[in-house]
This record gives structure tokens, sequence and C-alpha cells, in this order.
């Protein structure tokens, strides 16, 4: 990718421009975190895709198959729900290295059939390829009333920005697996030492997309102004929002919500506890925005955070505990820099 | 893939009862061209995927990247006239090995525009991935009525069978392009000579969809009782329908049509025509059932081959021009025993 300095946005910006990408049907397609279409009155359909490829998404020497498949449909998922819709169904396509056994598939065919249980989604179809490695790409159809629909754009100044779940996990039990990944290497023998890291192991290995968050919002009454999922970390997630909306964000520090583990392994590793919030990514949470007179029915709801407010201008900026302001570099866990980025950090 | 035994059919069909693949939209998953869902009142929806893998699907010494953006959208595209609908939306996703140029992608891309104009569909999303080798992965959204839906089961005795096009041509124009290949890798100097195959050669780089079939068989009021696509080819497609629907198939060698250069093709390579016109796949022409009566309607179309009928019972079976009849292998151009078969023909 010229010199990998090309992120997986700018290039999709970069290549859509060459596409016609309109359709009579089509409210909306590249740019947002699902497609948009007319499906019939007062409903619009949404479609969006996602991929996990070997090496760069997932390593199978941590990562189970059965985990693989169910990670790859929940993050597909999780893209419905950042549009507030409900998922229908799932399009898997699948690229199988030879000596791949039938029951090495039959495991990670089972972690999607978790998902299709426990998200009441049906796989409607696929296709699977020789590959040199493994990969899955996994397209999913879903719906939302279109008085509900939530784009990225829409946040306006002086609304409250909310974030839901807790930050920094997956990519906490990521270094935490990729630790005990080199100890195995070095002594095969050695007994993994991650009894304490449980929770920040799960958010990496199955994340859960927020469904029940949309449905909660909705139920609550609350329609977010803009949306947008935290699959690149939520410094990355600000500025989608930021630039879709043509708004600026001001974040508060100590109102990112962390889990005692990610801390924990944030010490260990020597890293800025704040870089594992803002970006640490591959986390399938919702980051929102309401209009400020949802602060009293939302501070209530304990999955939901709130850890700012929407500005004018473009500033995306973080205020620590002695009220320093910094800016939030535009940066995220993105695919194409995926692996430099893990061995850099 | 165990002793690469199994086929792909087999393998889906097998993956596929892991899963539950139910939902109350849902009218049909795993199994035919395209999956069926309710879209609104006398309308279904139609997805499905298709994938096209460097080195099993296409060779960049030879297939242009444009070109290759081009056939696997149209590829899609194909499953969703197999069905009878109408093309709507394409979910491209990508898999992109490093060094490759924003230039060389932006060619894949303007292969996909030319299919979205030629085809009246729009690119709504997508998404790309780092990764070894080049690969696309497209998912087509489409729809049709209700009362137009065709799928794979549905074929009675003695309804005719019908073909469009020609065959083979595009498993001629791969032997032509492989060849051209090892004369170059030879002799670098060599000038290709593909001035006598210019039409089978197009076909393999550059094969169209026939929606303009469904089009003109919905103008002239003839709904098919079955239909497939020949993308694995007329011997894979006449078992499919045959196994879907419950019947057998009696054809006749002498109404397969064929182009002129098909046939040079298989005498230069010594390979028989039959096999070619039965097992060569990658095309995208329909094959189909109607019923008796629309022959008189039939005759004067000229995109459509009545080729032999359906039977009672199981057997798929070809007559040759002295009588003789003979049946019909089940075996097709299958994606995972796509390499091997193109090594050992």
């Amino acid at each position: 990718m010229e010199k990998s300095l090309v992120t997986e946005v700018e290039l999709i910006g970069r290549l859509s421009e060459r596409l016609l990408g309109k359709h009579p049907l089509l409210v909306q397609g590249i740019g947002d975190d699902a497609a948009v279409w007319r499906w019939e009155e007062g409903v619009y359909g949404l479609v969006s895709a996602d991929t996990l490829h070997e090496h760069w998404d997932f390593d199978r020497s941590y990562h189970a198959l059965r985990y693989i498949g169910y990670k790859a449909a929940v993050s597909a998922i999780s893209d419905i729900c950042a549009m507030n819709g409900q998922p229908l169904f799932l399009v898997v396509s699948l690229g199988v290295p030879r000596g791949t056994s039938a029951s090495q598939l039959q495991e990670l065919y089972d972690g999607i059939r978790e998902v299709e249980e426990k998200y009441r989604v049906a796989v409607a179809g696929g296709d699977i390829s020789p590959s040199r490695d493994l990969w899955l790409s996994i397209t999913v159809i879903g719906r939302v009333e279109v008085e509900w629909i939530v784009y990225r754009k829409g946040a306006a100044p002086y609304q409250i920005v909310c974030v839901t779940g807790d930050l920094g996990a997956p990519y906490a039990g990521l270094k935490v697996l990729q630790r005990e990944k080199a100890v195995l290497t070095h002594d095969p023998t050695a007994q993994p030492d991650v009894k304490d890291f449980g929770y920040v192991i799960r958010r990496q290995l199955k994340p859960e997309a927020r469904c029940d968050v949309v449905r909660r919002l909705k139920e609550i009454g609350i329609r977010p102004t803009s949306m947008i999922d935290l699959s690149d970390g939520l410094a990355a997630g600000l500025h989608s929002l930021a630039q879709a909306s043509g708004v600026g964000f001001h974040i508060y520090l100590e109102r990112l919500p962390f889990h005692s583990q990610t801390a924990r392994v944030a010490e260990l590793f020597q890293i800025p506890l704040t870089a594992v919030l803002l970006y640490g990514g591959e986390e399938y949470e919702l980051l929102f925005t309401v209009p400020a007179e949802a602060h009293e029915t939302l501070r209530n709801e304990p999955f939901v955070h709130m850890i700012g407010y929407v500005k004018e201008g473009k500033d995306v900026v973080i205020e620590d505990g002695i009220g320093q302001v910094w800016p939030i570099e535009q940066i995220g866990w993105d695919s194409l820099l995926g692996e430099r980025k893990k061995e850099s950090t």
C-alpha cells in the first residue's frame, strides 16, 4: 500500500471515488458503519461486511477456531448495531488453506452457530474458497425503522458523548496472550499464567456486539444523534464522528471507563493506560452522542458512560485530571497497519 | 480438505448442518444460487456471495486487474440471474497483498465500476484487509417478484431443458492463455499467437451474466420451472437441478451449442470437445427448464438452445449422434479441486 502510509479508511475513500455507488433504492453507500437502502415504507435495509484474516486479525496459536468464527460474526453484527439497527442474516465467505480438516471447519462453524442463537440471526449463504491463509469475510444484512436510524453524522455542539461498557480490554487481553505465546515458545512445559486476566482475555477472544444497548436505548426512548462502533478504538471513533458531523469533542480522561485488569496489564507492559483506552481498538462497544436532555435518563443506565461533550470547531481533545487539555491523535487500530502497530507497541 | 476428496458442495452441505439457518424472514437459506427472504408484500430479497482468489481463480500474468474486478462482480450477479432476479447492490471485500499500489487497486475498481454501469447495480460497501494473496469476495443483494422466482427445484418430467449462449468457451480461452504464458516463460520475446482465439479469450477474461435473458424471458411471459447458472459447468448444473428437483435429464449431444473457436481449441489441445462442453465451467450462461408448451415461443429466441428433456428417475444422460446413450458424470469445475483439475487436463 504505497509504503504502508495509506490507511484503510483513506484507501477506501479514494477507491470509492472510482465507483458510481448510485442506485434509486440506495439511501447511503460507502462511508458509514453500514450501507442503507429503502426496504419498505418506514424501514431501511442495512448491509455491511467485515473480514478477519490470519496473521493480521488473529493468531491460531491462541485464537481457537470456534472463537474466530464467533468474533468474525460479532464484528459484522456490530456494524448493524452502530446504525441502531437489528441484524438479520449473515453471508459467510471463507478462505481455507489446504490441509484444513472438515472437523476444524466445523469448529469454526460452531462459533458462528453460537452467534446465530445468541443474536437471533441466520446464516443465509456463503462460499468456500481454497486459500493460502485462513480468512473469513462476513456480510450482514439488517434493518431499522427510518425514524430510528443513526448515522455517524448528526452530532451537534453541547450534546453529550457516551460510550458503553469499558475500554481497552480486548487490547489488554491480546498483550497477555502474546506474552503467553512467547513464554510457551521458549519453554513448552510452562503453565500459562492467565488466571488473573480472565476478563481481558475473554474480551479479546469472545467479544460481544451491543445489540442489547440498541434495544435498551429504544426502550427508554433515546435515539442517539450520531453513533459508531469502537472496532478501531475510541480515538478513531471520535475522529470519525467529528469529521462526519462537522464538530469537535471534549473528552474527560477521568470519565473513561476501564476494568481493573486492563489497568494491571498496562502497568505490567509499561504502556500508558490512556493509550490503551484511546487507541486499543478491536472492541465492539458503541460510541454515541445524545441531546443534553438525555442526561437525566441515562445517568441511571449502568452500561452507559457519559465521557464528554460535543463542541464547535473540529478539535478532538481530552482533559486530564489536573485540567490540562491535549489533542487526541487520529490513529486507531487500523487493519492495514495492524501488524506494524502490534509489533511496535 | 481431507485428502481433497471433499468437494465444495459437499463441504458446504456438511457444514451448513452445523448451523441453525433459521429466521422468520428467511424463505430459503443455503442450497440454491442465492438465499431468499421476505422483502415486502409480493417481493423476495436475494443474497449471494462469490469469491475469486489468486492462483486458484485467476493468474495475474494474464488476468488484468480490471478484468478480475469485472469478473468477480459478474460472477456474483450471475447468482441473482439464476434465481430469475434483478441485482441491486454489491458489497466488495478485498484481500490485498503488501506492495499492491493504489493505482493497481484503482484498476480493479475500474472493472467493478464498469459492472455498475452495465448492470445498473451499485457498490454499497465493503472492506479491505491485508492478505498474502489477492482475493475478492463480492456479496450481491437482489430482488424478484414472488411469482417470478425460480429455484433449482421445480423441473418436472417431459419439460424442456434449455441453455443460453454457447458452451465451453471460457475453458477454451483459459487453455489458450495458459499456452501463451508457457511460451512467453520460455521465450519472453515471442509474439502472442491469440488472434484466432479472440472470442474464447474474451469469454474467459470478461464474462457476462445473463440478466438480458432474465428480462427477455419475462417479456415473452416464460417463467422457467428450474434454473441454475453454469459457473461449475453443464454437467454439474444438470446434476444440481436433477437432485434438487428429483428428476433425471436426457440431453442430445448434437444440440449442445458451441463456438467454432472452442472446437478449434479442443482439437489443438486434443481434449474431447464433449468434455469441454460438459465440464468446462466458469461460464455464466443459464441452464433452465420450461414447460413443453414453451417450445413454440422459445424456438424463435436466438439466445436459447433446447438441448434435451426432463425425465423420470434420476439418471443424467447424453445421447450422441448415433443414438448411443451415456451417463454424464457428476463432476464440475469445482473451486476446491480447481487447481488439480486445471493441472490434470
